[in-house]
């Protein structure tokens, strides 16, 4: 082992050879044990994302990442277990309510979460906007309420995948982020140490999210179900669009409060429809035939959100925090709304005060953007087309700028978008 | 410029994109501020090293490399001035013989060298095992020096292209030195700001240079050479092979004993005929017409080596530093010796004590090894192949048993090798 150099194994990659296990283990380790510094894991990073890595290399690297780590053992549960991850998207705040529609179904949900950068809060702080909800919890904690309540939404602690912290940390400032490999291991490895037995993928493509074009996303898909069959976790992979904002609410406490119209039956149609799709892969997943649809409409996945949150310190009756200021941004004109920009809605809800730009920010949980509009809808001049959430003028200023743009009307009426991009399967 | 970030520019270079020149400048200045971190920088390094740059970010980067320090300017010299760089090989002491050699045809010569990380010392470190000899002069004696001798050999201050140290420490762990834009702005940022009116590359290719391939070697020759001519400094390059040793000597005080016998008119004739035609390329550039055979000849080259090691505080006829072990390699069989390996022997010279592992280690003046058989020559059994010099019986050791290998002995004569590889000019 000691006859391993960072030098050689960086030149390795750098000139598009394959790294062995040995290599692999060995620098991962080493990374963590402070005697590769981070201007080595850099360039190493860089040569992994101009010359990818093979499959065998990307097992390796995140087994690696996983050993760096504990990992759960859920195997003592009376409930199988089958988890949901999402790459991200604008006003996705489908986790809250699947987690405990899945676990009205029969399965247990041990969804355990990061933060994330994003243009809202990730899950963690959306459900931080319940007072008194709170997100850490131990291992035998987490146990307890999957076999109680059979959800938990909760941090991911620093036990698991270890070392994905410091990569993720150091790819965020090397515009080493973006890679496909990186990517897969970085969520792979936190959610096999999670020790879930299914697990599947959200992976959103379209101008609201990180990936764009959609054949990188299949790829990504392709990349991580193969890594969860390759490690024992029936894995399934569904691309959705994310060109417009899923839901209308966009903003951490906005976010919760859909999510519950949508527990309680109402709220929107895309919310609604994508969770049920999710559900009913989790529900092969766990090899269950509960139908999620009628535990959604007949209050259980409800009453089993209120339970989750009750668990966790949370009051599911208390009223959520409000914005101070408040603002209505209003048509120009009157016609038709062609289509509703994820990325600018987005923006705008983090220039509100809904994101962080860096890990250590916090993040307003009242500030956000409503919709009162989606494509397709007829507009009159005046009518209001978002509400504008903030915590302080200047906010509300920053987002009232970001916001322009964010709506296309035209003189016709459009035909109805895709939500489907196709499942891809180990 | 404050709107410039680091991952956007190291993302466009990682995308193989092309970086403006205010990217570049911002960047390296950015990054001697600390500003741009270590491992920030590491990553562009990579980026560059697998996606190039183009011949305008080449000129940019060197030019703002330049501007990270101070600029000397020898225009007040009554002599024309020319320089020398060798890209290093294994018993290259040529640089000692030309500088003295090329003062006595009429210029002056310039030559603020490095230490470097090679098999042995560079010349600095050559010259240094002469007693009282001292490396560092302010730029006042440098010019002094100039106008009164001809020739200087001192270390680079840190006022020269002060970023390219700290680049090069990085590149040095990160596996990116080897790469041709940044071999080349490395030299020729440092040989520009040096103020040079012309300079000769001997660019080494073989077995015991750090390039290997001919094509490679031929491109860094061309790229230095269109960096210093768009910077007026009349610039040619020349490819030598560095299959076998220069000369017969490798360590710093054998190397200094050799330079003397060839400023003296003896000495091995490979030495003495590369020195001859880089200092006929450095009349031309000068736009002299002295005959550097002449002045070699008749002993004003090694009155001026004379008075620079003089000048210099050395006292060019002390006794240099003798090894405190000894030991011949003898031939296991009588036979032609075909070759040679310049790789071999350097890296026995290394262990023997000549060469530096680490930036800040000490190499020992004595150590080294003494070739006492080129390829071509005759030999019996048990004739002498090599002496082993070193400081202890440990560094002797290992260098004899590095040593092994060195020599191919065949049963034919073998014939004449090529020392000219072609010249490079603008």
């Amino acid at each position: 082992m000691s006859s391993i150099s960072a030098v050689d194994v960086i030149a390795i990659k750098r000139d598009g050879g394959v790294l062995s296990d040995e290599m692999i283990n060995w620098v991962l380790d080493a990374y963590q044990r402070r005697v590769v510094a981070d201007e080595q894991m850099s360039a190493l990073l860089m040569a992994v994302f101009v010359n990818g890595m093979t499959s065998t290399e990307l097992a390796t690297w995140t087994d690696s990442m996983i050993a760096s780590g504990e990992r759960l053992d859920l195997s003592m549960l009376s409930r199988p277990t089958v988890d949901k991850h999402s790459t991200g998207g604008v006003g996705d705040k489908v986790s809250l309510v699947l987690a405990a529609l899945v676990a009205a179904c029969g399965a247990a949900v041990p969804q355990l979460s990061g933060r994330g950068l994003g243009y809202t809060g990730g899950t963690l702080d959306k459900l931080e906007s319940i007072p008194g909800w709170r997100a850490s919890l131990s291992n035998e904690e987490i146990l307890a309420q999957l076999e109680a309540v059979g959800a938990v939404i909760c941090a991911a602690g620093a036990g698991l995948a270890p070392v994905d912290a410091k990569l993720y940390a150091l790819r965020d400032v090397t515009a080493t982020v973006e890679s496909i490999p990186l990517i897969a291991s970085s969520i792979m490895s936190k959610k096999i140490a999670e020790g879930t037995g299914g697990l599947v993928l959200d992976v959103k493509v379209g101008r609201g999210a990180f990936i764009r074009d959609v054949e990188r996303a299949r790829e990504l898909a392709h990349t991580m179900v193969r890594l969860g069959q390759a490690h024992g976790v029936a894995t399934v992979a569904k691309l959705t669009p994310m060109d417009e904002p899923l839901g209308l609410a966009v903003g951490n406490a906005l976010e919760v409060a859909e999510s519950v119209e949508v527990l309680r039956g109402a709220g929107p149609d895309d919310v609604r429809a994508l969770t049920l799709e999710l559900a009913t892969i989790m529900m092969e997943l766990a090899g269950l035939d509960a139908d999620p649809a009628t535990k959604l409409a007949d209050g259980s996945a409800y009453e089993v959100y209120q339970r989750m949150i009750l668990a966790q310190g949370g009051d599911p009756d208390a009223e959520l925090p409000r914005a101070r200021v408040n603002e209505s941004v209003r048509s120009p004109r009157a016609g038709f709304i062609r289509r509703v920009d994820a990325h600018v809605v987005g923006v705008a809800a983090w220039r509100l005060g809904a994101g962080r730009a860096r890990k250590e920010d916090p993040v307003s949980p009242s500030a956000g953007v409503l919709c009162r509009v989606v494509a397709g809808d007829a507009i009159e001049r005046g009518q209001p087309l978002f509400d504008l959430h903030a915590d302080d003028e200047a906010h509300l200023v920053a987002g009232r700028d970001a916001i322009a743009g964010a709506v296309e009307i035209g003189d016709e009426p459009i035909g109805a978008a895709t939500n489907n991009l196709g499942l891809v399967r180990g």
